[in-house]
């Protein structure tokens, strides 16, 4: 079946908008590694896809899922190991404060349980979040992503969203500490604004590598502070560890721990089961008792022993081929590539990253600043027509979008960077 | 491990109150067909998960999911045939107006959807239930467990619910049709208040069996009567087919089916990927297309080729088990049993069911009906001292819930009537 026959009866059975990548879209039958293959035999270099987090197809983790899958998948209220086991691993991972578990089918569902926690600990309802993010497609959580509204203003009075913190663009006409002070001064003004008007206030949620941002490099200062004004109000600070987590950033499990803040309240998703349907939320303990003995959360699929042995499987082959180390090692050795290509291309803005996750900022103009929208479009078709995955992200959808399968190498990276050079080239 | 430390250990990083069955909770390593087992060896009759659908572990299943999981898990971004050839045969099986699909990780992010489709489509926010139904954990969602609030309402001026409709212990001095319909103008009366309000009505979602309410026997007349008010009133009628839904009740693929009304539109959950995490909307293609157009809706492990296999493997041995066709003949056998056990037991004051989903009510006086709650639950903890699980449900619990896997076959039904007959004479 060719492509237009695919996308017609898309467009019939999934709604003429069901999202699709590219001009022309690619029809993948097959994936292992960092390597998607389409129909047609072709491979391409997949540089988008954190979900499959340790690979595609990572033989570990399908063999995990397939002798579960034949031993037994049952709800949580039965005894069973293995949510125990996996529990347990994971919250090891964090900061000591942080020493339980619940887990979901999906990152959305995880937000949405940090947002409960949050109000029904506080009393109060509002909740702060940066001014371009997003944290999933339910009501409550869809009420946070204000740059996707026309007006840039959440739908309900209990959200209010801050400018996010960037020194490529700044919101002030300030440069050094004062402008992440007078970042982080705007939460502060947004938690008296809800006290004025009642609100109360709860808490305050990022991902703390702004990646839907476009990735802008942010320092330590800034995050302690906003964690500081959040506690000194009562708040919690849920840290969205869905594109940040699971070591992508190589230096740290977890993207929080770059700045030395602690989190009230994590929330997990896309690459915990390497694909297979699993999130989570990891919590002080009395924040998660406090909800679980207000709300009879009970999740069906949430925690059973399929999506445990997934996740269990991840964590092994991340520890096992040192996907971290890869991460820092490769993500360095990118970053350096793409430095080059910027001295080399007038069209490259901005250079950012971490671990492996890279932003690219296309600019029309470097003095200006003026977004390179269109060109950011054309750079991702054409490098899907030579065989590289990207996409791209910011609220000028001109932030070149990298975040390859962790396994990605300095072999890997070349292709990447010379396809690059080659695409930029011509545009 | 034994079971004290297992508790202890849910305890510590699940939570004290994370929900767990049984005063003696069973410790369960492995499934297969209609049976579950412990650690211990023991082996349980399984008469109340109706996640794992077509039986635990059906190899078919567990085939499709081993298969595609080893070939390609990627999102729906790119083109794939899986999510299209499963929701064209999915569609095929509703009404020729429910023609297009969403599908999702859960049974509560369907009804997300559904909720913000039907708000979305009518412009108001006003939205109907029963007053003691379940529908899923997130925000929205849970705002219509009004049975779960201490005052019994909900805690948005967003959502009404309505006495659900039951014959047994009925909410008005009434019988017969008259009853129905004074049931039903509670739907008409909740209608003209959010208009009155300012509100907006924007749709009703009920579970077309009624399955968290205690299953009562519903005719066609009230439900037609409904539909005919929300769809007078410009409203959308929600079918939560979560319980009822992939041939539960035997006779109708869908629960409401059996009343003769169309849905505008259709969550689905719980058994769809035999407890691989999947859900879905279907819905009328103008709501669908409304919402998509609107709402830039993505999910990330939704539709994805695992999902998919697992769903389409189940409506496969649906199918070549004809177990629509054992719902029904097991079914009538099972209501027979529990009707003889009624005649003999003064405690079973109610005998109810749809296909494969059983309701048992429990009543320590048949002409008072006072529940019997107390002993509903010593009956549970008794089967399952004797290896058969079931469950309770309803505002009173004590209704029994017996809702197996769908091989679940005549000899298994006469070990489930002649223990229950025991149980019943002991208590």
């Amino acid at each position: 079946m060719n492509n237009k026959e695919l996308i017609d009866r898309r467009a019939r059975i999934m709604g003429e908008n069901a999202p699709l990548f590219y001009e022309e879209p690619v029809h993948i039958v097959r994936g292992e590694g960092v390597w998607l293959y389409d129909a047609d035999g072709k491979k391409y270099l997949d540089v988008y896809n954190n979900v499959p987090h340790v690979g595609h197809c990572h033989p570990h983790v399908v063999n995990a899922i397939a002798k579960q899958a034949e031993t037994l998948n049952v709800h949580t209220r039965y005894l069973h190991e293995a949510i125990l086991d996996y529990s347990e691993r994971l919250c090891a991972t964090f900061d000591d404060s942080l020493s339980m578990a619940i887990l979901t089918c999906t990152g959305t569902e995880s937000n949405e349980i940090a947002l409960r926690m949050a109000r029904q600990h506080s009393g109060g309802m509002g909740i702060i979040c940066s001014n371009f993010t997003y944290h999933g497609n339910s009501t409550a959580v869809w009420e946070l992503a204000t740059g996707f509204y026309e007006d840039g203003q959440s739908p309900s009075p209990n959200v209010k969203a801050v400018p996010f913190p960037d020194a490529y663009r700044p919101a002030f006409d300030l440069t050094g500490d004062v402008l992440w002070e007078a970042y982080a001064n705007e939460v502060k003004l947004a938690i008296e604004s809800f006290e004025a008007e009642g609100i109360g206030f709860a808490g305050l949620i990022f991902c703390p590598i702004f990646s839907g941002e476009g990735l802008p490099d942010v320092p330590p200062l800034y995050m302690q502070r906003v964690v500081e004004y959040v506690h000194n109000a009562g708040g919690v600070f849920i840290s969205d560890e869905v594109q940040a987590g699971f070591g992508r950033t190589g230096k740290n499990m977890w993207g929080h721990q770059y700045y030395g803040v602690t989190a009230d309240i994590v929330s997990l998703g896309k690459p915990m089961g390497n694909g297979h349907p699993v999130g989570g939320v990891v919590a002080r303990a009395d924040l998660l008792n406090e909800f679980r003995n207000a709300s009879m959360y009970f999740n069906t699929f949430g925690g059973n022993p399929v999506s445990c042995a997934a996740a269990m499987a991840v964590l092994d082959v991340l520890e096992q081929e040192k996907l971290m180390e890869n991460a820092v090692s490769t993500g360095d050795y990118v970053i350096q590539g793409l430095k080059k290509l910027q001295d080399k291309h007038d069209l490259i803005g901005d250079v950012r990253g971490h671990g492996l996750f890279f932003g690219l900022e296309l600019v029309t103009d470097r003095t200006t600043k003026q977004a390179a929208t269109a060109e950011a479009k054309r750079v991702i078709n054409e490098m899907r027509n030579r065989e590289i995955l990207i996409s791209k992200i910011g609220p000028h959808d001109n932030v070149l979008k990298m975040r390859p399968p962790m396994p990605f190498s300095k072999e890997n990276a070349d292709q990447l960077l010379s396809t690059l050079d080659d695409v930029l080239a011509g545009i």
